[in-house]
């Protein structure tokens, strides 16, 4: 037919080819959405994330240009597991002179921690001494943070020895709890190694950032206290965590030392068991999340202040294995120490060299002093490990989570309680259980909301967050709020949805003696749908068409849409009933009723 | 100023000021976002649903109207609990026909089958029949359903005693057992109406179609095979209900009356014994959201066809108060049964009289038949059973499922494989638990998504499902795919958001030497965002910012923009960074690179 010339048309003749051009285009945007290819399946998802993990896309393998020989990507990859090879061949005299202050000023810090740390860990001196020899020169060949420093931390130590003095008694047989400990290191490093080489990394997240503050700040209370047993030198003391054990322990110290009275004695004791229950579960490797966490945290927070990137598996490799080197050598677990890094960072280190700097001068001083280190008064030690504590409560931070989150403060609150109360295993337990809760609550939080269109826009936004949103009368805009549409809030949705209608039923009839014509259900939101979902949605559909309503579905998403084809939903509802978007709908809507009132 | 004559401008300056208006439109409905109002903090929601909860909002009462005298108010009170004094008087006498042949079909049905489910329950056969009296009489006062054919049902009879029998054996001690299944049904009657009352009947959605599916399949074989005791005549049967138990009791009977051997009938129930783990916690109410959810989802499947409204939360109220009647009337757990409900509505019921016809029929055939019935023989009781079980086994509705939603299916097998291999609470506990891990899964889901314009809209979708959408060179448009940007899936985002802007920045290069001036992040899909993934977002801006990329947000949710601005993280990052549609922060993006051009 070609183009007919618009000359020849009267004006409502071009009016209607203008409408009717409107439909065409608008059930062609439509056909878009209901013919997209299908999302890819559950398989093909898996084997991809599988795949990605396996085989990371290598930004140089997939250019075409660089045509690399054998040898080149042999020391590119030589590279990436070492960047040693990249920054050292422009290391230069300036820089070194930098990090040698950096690496002394952190040894002055490093040598009486590691004392201290391996106490906390219940390891002679020296053991905490070598975690801070060998742990740092690996990761100065492997590690890419250039102000991190490695060596043992507070919270690690007590982690530890709170977990495997469960399994082997440090007092009873030094020899059998020493050779744990290495064995849990080498499991640690070779976990961390696995988890960083399969690009893993994420399966550390399950603690959210507030549970790790509430953790710590618990820890940091609980570490401390148990320094009274060296600042008090109370000989028999508890083996347990918990506040009110220690706490018992103190008093009963005191008043066994003061009045050798033993009922209130024996009363508190009792009254410590009593209260801190039995229950503790041997868990392995429970702080593993938190220590690569912490550690990748420190790092990338360093990082960032600097301005480079920081590749979370790849610094998992590189403290896997330090940590396995490390269990061959006599060390026990290292990680990344906050407060350490701190100073490292404001001591104007330039490279890891001052890791390296740090390690040599430990190894000097434990060749030359050992023996007068050995022999640091416990009083001291428990001061030097107390006065690192308070950077390990951030009282500001968890004011900032109760302001941005009350759920998030939740975890953060039952993560100190749980430790300060319990033991470290039922902190981190409810941490991780609150946290969980939280994105199931959030996931099926049954919301949805009215919508209304912004004004000189095509966007629709919630009448109760735009003030300025105008609702169409006759046509309802609903939007769910909830990524799944599915069992556990399909039904409350539906109940919501019928109530709104007939409200607005009723309230229309009041002032206009209309009906409402259409319910746009907005589900640009919906990330899936399930078979309870795709069941309610089509008992919706009769309920409405029974009282002459309309649904329609705006800017279903891919996985959605393909649910309700394949559920062949679409076909009884009919394929006109979704659109691309909430005002294509809205358009659509208008347009019938339009056509039924020119009918009529 | 007023509005300057338009004449007076040259086309340039025309064109100019039309871009400064189009910026100013654009500043302004970002400041809509900016400024709307705070959401309803958690304890306002809380609240709110507690509110909604236990004074749910009255329609007559909301429109101020209609001027009720108390009388008045009380009546419809009354009418809306016993929705019987609506209907009853327009009752006439064409209806009562039809009510009556139903009835009568239904009474024939329902006597054999409340006897055959008693058997089940390890009751005497008159509790099958008073259960088959009490209970429909008091629905027909209080249920809005009008097909529905309330007795007792197969499931409920079988899980009764499966449960019961750990606490109360049937064969020690009839009587007691007796009296415990009143109490249960007293109390399941009891938490039914609480339920309904306060509306909380979304409580008992955790149990998925799929899992339903699943394990009514599973309980209909259960069901079955434990009839091969009545079929065979069996003497000594085991208690249990998993089909290793049930088949190793027929094998070993049958065994037992060929040969009289001893040593393989032992070996049978030895393995049967160490299959089916002895693990049962005492669960009392386990198959309430069954009951009441089957129960409901029948009445509202028949209603849907006649197209008229069930309120689930009234439905429970009224099953509460039968089972509270029953109880104390000597009858167990009725609900509503799929198989004879299909019966009545075939039969051509018009109301719920047909279940009072019912009920006076079985009534007269206790008080007339009731030594005949007695002596039923139990094979065909069994028969009776076996005959009912098909119905409830759904294959077509698990392969549809399978079609659908694999995650679904898998639930569904769970809960099939679980009731027939372990038992009905492993069954059922497998259910759940694959239910919640979906949605777990479902939600920290990290999905980010390239986008494109779709051609002729302002619309943005996938690159990979819309095929046909455009990408702007220089700006990457990104939609995280995820209900919760949050400590599960934060950093992964990250990552993957860095590689693409590798990617992109790579690929640019190559083509036109040119760089990524922007990235769009659409936040449309995020209903929420913790203290994780606010970090996480911030760390973002800072490494793109060091790389001379423009982070922009586009369309963050109420509670999204809400966190950001708690989190202060809109003043650190600045004010301009967000908008109210990707379409709206493209345009500002090229707007603000083509001013940079001309600055050139």
């Amino acid at each position: 037919m070609g183009s007919l010339p618009t000359e020849s048309l009267s004006v409502e003749e071009h009016q209607q080819q203008q409408v009717e051009m409107d439909d065409t285009s608008r059930t062609e945007r439509a056909r878009w959405l209901l013919n997209s290819p299908d999302p890819p399946s559950i398989w093909h998802e898996l084997a991809g994330s599988i795949r990605e993990a396996f085989f990371p896309r290598n930004k140089l393998s997939s250019s075409s240009r660089v045509k690399q020989t054998w040898r080149r990507s042999a020391f590119s990859f030589l590279r990436g597991l070492f960047p040693i090879l990249n920054w050292g061949r422009n290391y230069k005299a300036s820089k070194f002179k930098s990090d040698l202050m950096a690496g002394l000023t952190l040894a002055s810090l490093s040598i009486p921690q590691s004392i201290g740390y391996a106490n906390l860990a219940k390891l002679d001196p020296q053991y905490g001494l070598y975690t801070s020899v060998i742990p740092p020169l690996i990761y100065a060949l492997m590690g890419s943070s250039r102000e991190i420093a490695i060596g043992p931390v507070a919270v690690v130590s007590m982690l530890l020895s709170a977990l495997m003095q469960n399994v082997q008694d440090p007092a009873a047989d030094p020899v059998a709890y020493r050779k744990l400990v290495f064995t849990v290191t080498f499991f640690a490093g070779v976990f961390q190694s696995v988890f960083g080489l399969f690009r893993l990394g994420f399966l550390v997240d399950f603690l959210s950032h507030a549970a790790i503050v509430g953790f710590m700040a618990g820890a940091a209370i609980v570490i401390g206290l148990q320094q009274l047993k060296g600042l008090l030198g109370i000989s028999h003391f508890t083996n347990k965590t918990d506040v009110v054990s220690v706490l018992g322990s103190v008093f009963s110290s005191l008043h066994h030392s003061l009045h050798n009275l033993t009922i209130p004695s024996l009363l508190c004791d009792f009254l410590a068991v009593l209260v801190s229950s039995e229950f503790r579960p041997r868990l392995f490797l429970p702080y593993l999340p938190l220590n690569c966490k912490e550690a990748i945290a420190v790092g990338r927070s360093f990082a960032s202040i600097k301005g480079y990137h920081l590749d979370g598996n790849k610094e998992m490799v590189a403290m896997g294995f330090m940590n396995i080197a490390g269990s061959l050598t006599s060390c026990y677990v290292a990680t990344g120490s906050f407060s350490r890094t701190a100073v490292n960072f404001s001591a104007g280190c330039q490279t890891v060299v001052s890791n390296i700097v740090m390690a040599i001068t430990v190894l000097l001083s434990l060749e030359l002093f050992t023996s007068l280190l050995y022999y640091t008064p416990i009083a001291i030690l428990a001061s030097i490990i107390l006065s690192a504590l308070p950077g390990l409560i951030d009282i500001n931070e968890a004011i900032n989570i109760y302001k941005v989150d009350k759920l998030d403060f939740l975890a953060c609150i039952g993560a100190f309680l749980g430790v300060l109360f319990a033991s470290v295993e039922i902190g981190l337990l409810a941490a991780v259980t609150i946290s969980f809760a939280k994105i199931l609550l959030n996931a099926v939080r049954p919301g949805i909301e009215l919508q209304g269109r912004l004004p000189r826009t095509d966007t629709y936004g919630d009448i109760s967050q735009f003030p300025m949103a105008i609702k169409t009368p006759g046509i309802l805009t609903i939007r769910i709020n909830s990524a799944l549409f599915c069992f556990a809030n399909a039904n409350f949705i539906r109940e919501r949805i019928m109530r709104w209608v007939t409200e607005e039923q009723d309230e229309l009839e009041e002032t206009t003696k209309r009906t409402i014509q259409a319910v746009i259900i907005d589900m640009s939101n919906l990330m899936n749908i399930d078979t309870s979902g795709i069941l309610v949605l089509e008992e919706l559909h009769k309920k409405l068409a029974s009282n002459g309503i309309e649904l329609v579905m705006a800017s279903p998403r891919w996985q959605v849409i393909h649910k309700l084809k394949s559920a062949k939903l679409l076909d009884r509802i009919g394929k006109g009933c979704v659109y691309l978007s909430v005002a294509e709908a809205m358009e659509a809507c208008l347009a019938s009723k339009f056509a039924a009132l020119s009918n009529c």
